[in-house]
């Protein structure tokens, strides 16, 4: 799996285990819900500072979150 | 330390470790030595996917250079 595809799975699975919105991390990371969005979907590059910024919204360590995201890199496509 | 300053470190700690030139990171990982130089300095922000790419030049994990860039961001300025 790409890379911006596996992040974006790996966002909105860590999201929806905090059972918060997208709008709700959006506020609390200081980017906009369609941004969140278009994360999601794997339609937008993050930096690294953003995946920073997001980890810590999250409460998850951003190595943790890198790590989750190699994992799903390295599975097969559904 | 700010993450660019801290990523910068790491990225030259570990080119270093590897006793590789900047010159044969950028050949290895599709960047100009200027930028490899820039990213050392701080003085650029990467994007999630370069982070991927020059890990994979320096044959480390990502989640693991992340880990050493957060390790760094806890640290005391000098």
């Amino acid at each position: 799996m790409a890379l911006e595809k596996a992040f974006g799975r790996v966002l909105q699975e860590i999201r929806q285990e905090r059972g918060i919105s997208q709008e709700e991390l959006g506020f609390e990371s200081g980017y906009h819900r369609t941004y969140i969005s278009l994360l999601e979907r794997g339609r937008k590059s993050p930096s690294l500072k953003t995946v920073f910024d997001i980890a810590m919204a999250l409460k998850i360590s951003p190595s943790e979150m890198i790590r989750r995201v190699q994992a799903r890199m390295g599975e097969r496509q559904e």
